[in-house]
């Protein structure tokens, strides 16, 4: 039986709801066409979604309006942070007495509806191969640093450069483990879940994004993703 | 009399021309877009269009065709590298016994057509008070950095890291006085103009850009760019 989680972070505690997970994309929310890419993935124990407390019982009506066969998709409280909310998807597996060594975890934005099989696959088969992953494409734009936003402090080798998108995975427990052994200040500072592995000297391995696998936060994203949409992708 | 030039990079010797300057989006090039973006600004002395040299003719051709009544447009032959394109674009400015040490010039990709009036004007401001300007958006994803390309190496934090657009802009013969002193190994490594400003210990000060000031490389980019066309931005 399969020890993988598909867990889909679509806001916690104190979130803006600047996101776009509840507007409508060709006709369904974009939390929607983001669950199906997981709903289809036939990897999945089960698949639990995240949200702040006030949209969770609208949330499961969606669901059930626009998936209305999907099993295994629980509806669950986001926390104060992105790591805390990540926890609380972890902390529910436990409690259904599933949480072992072996339980993978693939930890996706609710608002990247365009993620791929492939790229969910390729999570699954990283995160048990190395205990996690980041989903990545080599940065397209040069990276500029600038430590205090007025003149360049360094131009890094672009070759090296990458541009995070997601799923992150993870093995559940090796990620509990860790970021629970943090300090309250480092808890404040890791604010990325692979930040906290690659600081703890674990392997994270890079997986292939796609371009396409935007994040929607913007008017601008929107008018993409309506394009997108249109796409053969 | 303004000492500003414009300089638009459509390719030099032995570019794959895999962009996509002469594309028609919404009727009309990219590259006359982008182009009409420069001319409708009164800053400058000239505008500057350095292409392949097999394509010289046929850009003269579109810009009499598309843009009628511009004037002081030339069309020159590109470089063997961007750096060496916009060398030639400078040494041509200096054959016109025009370069002086207050001598301007805005660099842009001739596939970013979605440049603005703010953008250009800020260029010229900040690099006549700075002598070297690059326009940068904040990193919208997590940068992460891999050495190989297998596993991540680190994860630099977002609030310094900047996506790198154009135009860049410099005092030209301060470029081409530091760009003429590299050794040829530099000049390989070193691809990006303002880097090597950077690395000369150069102020290179940052100018905000826009999410929608793309690059249009991929066909996935024309997609987004008949959406941004339609826009109002």
């Amino acid at each position: 039986m399969s020890d993988v989680y598909g867990v889909i972070l679509a806001g916690g505690i104190g979130a803006r709801m600047g996101n776009k997970q509840f507007l409508e994309l060709g006709g369904r929310p974009i939390l929607i066409h983001t669950l199906e890419k997981f709903v289809l993935h036939p990897g999945f124990q089960g698949i639990l979604v995240l949200t702040p407390q006030a949209w969770m019982s609208y949330t499961r009506d969606i669901i059930h309006r626009y998936l209305p066969s999907a099993e295994g998709i629980e509806v669950l409280q986001g926390g104060e942070t992105r790591n805390e909310t990540v926890m609380n998807a972890i902390r529910y597996i436990e409690k259904t007495g599933r949480l072992t060594d072996e339980t993978i975890i693939v930890t996706h934005d609710s608002v990247r509806p365009f993620v791929t099989h492939r790229i969910i696959e390729e999570n699954i088969q990283a995160a048990k191969r190395c205990g996690a992953c980041d989903t990545v494409i080599p940065a397209t734009d040069t990276i500029v640093e600038s430590r205090e936003g007025g003149c360049i402090t360094s131009i890094p080798n672009r070759s090296y450069m990458y541009q995070g998108q997601t799923p992150q995975s993870f093995a559940a427990k090796k990620l509990k483990d860790t970021y629970e052994a943090l300090s309250g200040q480092e808890r404040e500072i890791l604010t990325d879940a692979c930040k906290i592995m690659v600081l703890q000297g674990e392997k994270v391995e890079l997986v292939q994004g796609e371009v396409f696998n935007i994040k929607i936060t913007y008017p601008y994203d929107v008018t993409v993703a309506q394009a997108l949409l249109g796409m053969e992708i």
